[in-house]
Formats: C-alpha cells, structure tokens, sequence
C-alpha cells in the first residue's frame, strides 16, 4: 500500500505526525512536521494567490471559538449531529448508521433514529469489539462546546464547524469595504472542529482540520461567470445525479457541455468547479485521477439548488472529496437576517435583494495527503529510487547544498552558496554528512527539485553542479545563474 | 487618540472588525478584515522568513485542541488561573486583583484569595457597576474545557492557552528529523485561547488570539551563540529587574555591554532580543519605542532563570508587551516526562541530558496595531492627508492601479497593466472611480506603497506615472521596469 510507504517517509521525516503520542494518541488529530508545514503553507498559498490575486476576492479571518447565535441560525445547533449507539458492557461508541450497513448491507442514507434503532434490533447487531449489547441509539452532536466568560454571565460557545458561516457574518462590512459591487468573493483560510463519533480513517477524517472556503456573493438574476470561456473546453470527468442513478461510471466531457446541456445548473458552478480543477494540478494532484460528481436529489441539503464535489480517486482510500461547491442560495444570510433582526439585503439597480451564495469549500488536509499520494514516485530498475514530484512552488524546500567534503574550503564556499540562496528568500537545506549519492537520496526522499553541489571546481571557476530532482540530469551553472535556475 | 483614528480606518477599510457584531459582539474576539487579512499574513511570513530561512528554525502546526495530560504536566490545569469575584446582585464579574488595586492603590501582584477577600472586605469594596455586594473570590482557570469523543468514553479537554507546549510534545519526533543537533529551533504560528474574565482592551488582550513561538533546545552548558557579533553593537534601552527598584527609567546600552555585565544571564537571551528587536523594526515598528525589560524576582515564573519582555511603548496604552523570552531550564521537557514516562533525554558526548529550552514568544496581534499606529501618519499643513507607512513587504497591496479615464483605451490599457503585475505575483488593487487625488487618498489610508496611473501617453510610448506613497513624488516608468520599480 503506497498509504504506509508515505506514512513511514512521513512519520521518519517530519510530514504529518499523530497527535499526543506520548500521552498516548487521540483520534482524529494530527500535528505538522517542519517538511509537513513547509508543503501546508505553499499549498495555502497556492489557493490564496488563485483566490486573491487571480479571482480578485478578499480574505478574513475569523475566530475559531464563537457564541451560538450564529449556529442556531445556521441550523447546526438542532441539526449537525450523527446517530450514536454506544455498547452497554464495553461503551463503545459507533456511528449507527456505518454499523447498521456494515451488518446488513442495507443503505441507510437518510435513516433517522427509530429506524436505525428497528435494524439494530431486528438484525441482532451487538457490540464489534465485546459482543456485549447496544443501548439505545440517539442524536450526538458534532459541535465541541464551551462556555466563554466565567460565573452567571457565562454564554454557550462552540467550536465553529465551518469556516463559512463565520464569514457571512461580516457580510455588510464586507460589502460596504468592497464598495458594494457583485459578485464579491471572499476567502477564509482557517481550522475548524468536527467532534466525530469514531475517525477511523488517518488525516482524512479530523477532529480538527483546516479548511479554505469561498464565498462568492451573486446577484441571484445573475449566475454566469465573465470569466467562463477560460475554462469552458477543460474535459473532466463529470458523474451527474442522473448519471448515478444509470451507471457507476462519470462520462468525459468538456465544461461547456456540462453547461450547455444542464447537467450543472448555473455556468458559475462549472467555472467553479473548473477553477477548482487547475488549482488541484497546480498543488500536484494528478487530473487524471479527479472527477466532479453532482450532489443527488436525496442527499443534497434542502436549501441547495445545486451541489457537487470534485473526489479524488485514491490508490487506497478510494473517492476522496477535496472540494465541495454549492449554490447556497439565499439560505444563510436569510437565515442570518431573521435572527439577528440585521438587514442583509442590498440595492442594485433598483432592486432590493438578499444575495445568493456560492460555496467553494476545500479542506487542507486531504488535499495535502492526495499530493503526498500524487507526487509520489517509486522508480525501479537499476536507478531505483522514491521521491516526490511535487512542482516546484509546493514542495517544502526548493533546492538542497552540499559541500562535495568538508575541508580545501569547499565547505565555507559551500556555506557561502547557501546564505546566498537564503537570502534571496529560497527555503534551502544543508546536508553536509554522507556520500552524495546518499544526500541525492534523501533529498529525493521529500521531493526537494534541485540539488547543488559545491566541488573543487567551483573554487576555480565559480560553477556548481545542479542536479534536477525529476530527470537525475546534472548540469555546471555559474553561481550568478544559479538563483534563476532554481525559479 | 490615534486609536481612534486607527479603529475609524479599520472599521471602514477592512483591518480589523469586532466580531459577531450582528449578535450583539463578544467581548476578546476581533475578526481580520481584508487588508488586516493580508497585513497580518505579511507579518506572519517577514516572522517565518527570520527564523526558518535565516535561523534555520522548523516549523511545526500542532491542534489548537488537546487532551488534558500535556497541561496537567505544564501546571496549567492546576495554577493558569486568576481571582475572580462575582457581584451578587447584578452577576458582573470581576479580577479581584483588578478590583482592589483600582480601589484601594495597593500593589496586588502575587496576593492569594485570602489575601484578597480581606482586602476587599477591609475596603468596602461593592460592585463598581450597580453598588451591589460582592460575593466570595474564587480560582477561575482560564482555559476553556470542552469534551473530545461522545457517551462514556469522552475524554477532558483544554483549547491550548499557549503553543509551547504542543512544541515540547513533539521533542523526540524533531531532535530526530534534524538529525540530532542542538540548539535546535523550533517555530508554531497558531491561534491560542485564554478565558479572559473580563477584556476590556480590544485587540490587546484577546480570548482567541494568534502566536508565533519559537522554542531554542539547547544544551545547558551551552547558552552562547554562534551569532551573538550580529547583534552585540545594537543600542537598546534595557531595563533590568535592579534597574526596576531603583529607576522609573530604563538605560540605552548596547548588547554586549548588557551581557558583560551579567545584565542578561546569558548571550543566548541578549541574541534573541536583539533578534527580535530587528523583527519588530522590519514590521514597521518604531525601534524608538521599544525598550527591553527583565521580570524581577518575584515576576517571574519559578523555573525559569532569566525572562525578558519587549515592550513597546503606545501612544494610547502604555506600555504593550510584543515578546517574551524566557530561560525556560528543563522544566516543561522535564514535566512532560515525568508524567508520560517517555524518556526525553539526549546523548551528545558521552552525556545523557534533558536540553533546556529558551523560548521567544511573540503574539501576533498584538505587534500588528502597533504595526498600526507605529505606522500611521498624519501630514499637516498644504498637503495635509492621512496614510500608513508600512515596509513594502508588509504592506497589505504593494500598489494600486488606475486608468485615467474609462475610455480612449486607456481602461484597456490599465486593465492590462493590472493584469500583469498580477500574473507577477503582486497584490495590487484596482481603482477606477473619483479623482486621481480621490484615488491617492483612498491608496494612502490603507498604506498602499505605488500607485500607477495609466494615461494618454502610456498609449504613445508606454511609459506610466509611479507615484511614490511617502515622498508624493510622481515619476515616468516604462511599463517593462515597472515590476523591478515596485520591487
């Protein structure tokens, strides 16, 4: 399994490490190692220069930690929960409805509690772990709840599940800041809390994780993109609700069929769901493996006119959502507004109206492990060797400098190459131990793209040899051509 | 008050908003507005660039929410708490430190609950708010608690108060990804969480705020650094824990003299606060305003040997602590060993030792108002106008464009123009509506570096006005040095 061979590289290397390990470990937390941080940071940056820059949105940053108002609104507090069935003898916890379709085989989307509590009894279901029996199944609530302020004036708080809601918050300053044009996109690169009932599944399913959501604010008479023709000839493969119903299998198409034939609802969803495509090859997420599947019918939240996923197709974990995006319509601020009693619409040409909104929902986390899982490489034959391919913007540090020894001045001319490039503002490593052949292998092993070396002949004529990560080539560059070589 | 003039800018553009304003707000939660969004991500990066390219630090990003163990070995579970009381009328909370040093003018620091209670008695001190009586003080810790997994098996825990810890924790896992080598630094950028009985400062003392700390394992017998010369000829105003007893004012020395004179315990400490001190001046913080000041004996923490803060010195609030650095010896690696019975001993030289850690704490939102208002320029006289001065690379948009006019092809042109800087990587704004002077005041409040006009003669020979924010000055680039000119 290529998940354990990048989990041994990780775990020896400093991507990804489990959380509390020497208390012992909890599930559903993970903690970034420095090679970890590095590829995280230049992925978040990635989506903030496509965000910012090239879509014109803004950025917030919103806490974490907020009061309930916002969440009763949004329907979370009455609603975001699982069915829980914990074992009576043991007290196991388990989500009922994975437990009930791992027993009976039967579909249990949409299930609601007394159904689940019939199929438990009427299969026999006891505990997996010690046979003992199953209590009672009930509502579980994912939210992680506090209380902000101490004593009597004490208010209920919860972990925000979601980055989204906390950006429609500021929506009229958002608003008003942008001088009030449509559509208005708006990032949120932050964590978000999701007390799950039994993750099982690594960093693919956290208790904490890190999301980047937009929310782009559109005229609701309005849901074409200016932008459409750049991506309208992408082929992608798309896998509809209707298509779902007939096969098991997404068709090949270009995006302007999907639009022209309305498989997606709205030509913003699919410039959407396009953007969102580029972005995943940009961090080093194979295209070929992606796929956009439509929300069906049943599955769909209520107030959504149109929802659907871009899912990565994983060597071991299957189909992994990365990216959900979602014609909110006016559900949230509406919600918001009646609450809060605040006025959300806005005036345009005449016409008072709540915008609507489109979500264009990442997580970090898993995309981090798909191109961990994309990039990786085992080359056999007589130059076997393991590395990552990550591009070059993403991978944790862009070039490695080794002294071919340590002694004739080669290593304080070395130490000369490497300030250099530190000070031009590259992320470099130093590996001054070991054979090259030996560095070439570590280096390879966390995807660094270009080795440079330092030997006797750089002394003489200021040449360094730089070996590229991907090809194995090596090439002299003078030391004053090195900084664009590397770019 | 500059503060005023501050919170009015931000309010309006976008630094920073209090958040959850449609619910009312919660006191000690502030939201990044888009620029303040953009701001803060350029100081966290000008912070990571200083200690991970040119300190050759890792970074690590650990969960914001943990199990209880890590804070019981910390002591945080047991004594990261104030005194509260409570008015037993109206239920308005209170720091009973707070309360009787307003009240009475004694010096509070270190009384415990009887203390206190006496005190209050003794004075007569009711409920500033309605007159009502005061109930008993109590111990409030200031870690918000909230449960992790449902049912029976959900286990205690803490939203972390600080990230040192979560840094200590992954000690093993770092000493043996960096190959074994101390000193060893590590940096966690990340929210953190203190239940702050009563906040009353706005964006200075937060219940969610972010940090960037910096952890230095080092080998006890070794607190020197490599790198002190950098740094010793720097001229501070320093204000030792004796200074303190005797003086109302601290004394400009130079680093080295500071360590010469056993000032500072160790060179290790004076390196940090000489390191930090340059950090704070490439964020655009006045290096005038800043003195650093030893905790006396009775201030600081009992197992650390020497800590120190940098204050900086606000127009409006005083004196405003940005860093600490603190002599930690081996407290926490020692703690968290005790407790978890995992041995984080190292073996250098045929000796067997715990590293001690120097810490270097820095908040973020704190140095960003002072960002803020060191910044913040008002220009009296004919030119009278109002704007930011930020360092370029702090600078939320390092410039703005406008077209002269929206016709004629100059629009076009502009848009071009925009594009371009864009596709560069720049975060640059585009203003097409009002004056040119209207534009420039609007590019100076928020601090924008360049402003570039688009006009007929860039049509002729392509060449476009730079308008410097600082000086006003106004020259002709051509369009192909402009990127090199904003630079």
């Amino acid at each position: 399994m290529v998940r354990e061979k990048i989990m041994d590289i990780s775990l020896r290397r400093g991507f990804v490490w489990p959380s509390f390990e020497i208390y012992g470990g909890v599930r559903g937390f993970y903690d970034y190692g420095p090679l970890g941080a590095l590829l995280k940071k230049n992925i978040e940056e990635v989506i903030r220069r496509h965000y910012i820059i090239e879509e014109g949105c803004f950025e917030v940053s919103s806490p974490t930690l907020t009061p309930e108002d916002p969440w009763v609104a949004s329907g979370h507090v009455k609603s975001f929960s699982d069915v829980i069935v914990e074992c009576e003898k043991c007290g196991e916890p388990y989500r009922a409805d994975h437990l009930v379709a791992e027993h009976t085989g039967i579909q249990t989307d949409g299930m609601n509690i007394s159904d689940l509590k019939e199929k438990i009894r009427d299969a026999g279901i006891v505990c997996p772990k010690c046979h003992g029996p199953l209590g009672d199944p009930y509502d579980y609530n994912l939210m992680f709840k506090t209380y902000i302020g101490p004593g009597k004036r004490k208010i209920t708080a919860y972990l925000r599940p979601e980055t989204a809601q906390t950006t429609y918050l500021l929506f009229k300053r958002l608003y008003a800041a942008g001088r009030e044009r449509l559509p208005l996109g708006v990032l949120q690169i932050g964590h978000s809390f999701r007390n799950e009932i039994s993750p099982r599944q690594g960093m693919l399913r956290l208790r904490e994780f890190t999301q980047a959501e937009v929310q782009f604010f559109v005229d609701p008479n309005n849901k074409n993109s200016d932008r459409f023709d750049e991506v309208a000839d992408l082929q992608i493969r798309v896998w509809s609700g209707e298509m779902q119903a007939r096969s098991s299998e997404p068709k090949e198409m270009s995006l302007r069929e999907a639009v022209e034939s309305g498989i997606t609802k709205t030509q913003f969803i699919a410039y959407s769901l396009g953007r969102a495509w580029s972005l995943f090859e940009r961090m080093g997420i194979k295209g070929s493996r992606l796929q956009m599947r439509q929300h069906k019918d049943d599955e769909r939240a209520f107030y959504s006119s149109d929802t659907w996923d871009i899912e990565y197709i994983s060597q071991d974990f299957g189909r992994i959502e990365l990216v959900g995006v979602s014609d909110r319509t006016d559900y949230d601020l509406r919600s918001h507004m009646e609450l809060s009693k605040v006025d959300m619409r806005v005036n345009k040409e005449g016409r008072k109206f709540i915008p609507h909104v489109v979500e264009v929902a990442y997580g970090i986390d898993r995309p981090f492990y798909c191109t961990l899982e994309s990039s990786y490489v085992e080359q056999t034959g007589e130059k076997s060797r393991t590395y990552f391919k990550f591009p070059r913007d993403v991978a944790p540090y862009r070039a490695a400098v080794f002294p071919l020894v340590n002694k004739d001045g080669i290593y304080e001319k070395a130490r000369t190459v490497y300030e250099t490039l530190k000070n031009l503002g590259f992320y470099v490593q130093w590996d001054s131990s070991g054979s090259i052949g030996r560095r070439y292998a570590r280096a390879d092993e966390v995807g660094i793209p270009f080795c440079v070396t330092i030997d006797y002949d750089t002394l003489r004529d200021s040449t360094v040899t730089v070996r590229d990560r991907d090809t194995m080539k090596q090439e002299r560059v003078h030391i004053k051509q090195l900084a664009s070589r590397l770019s």
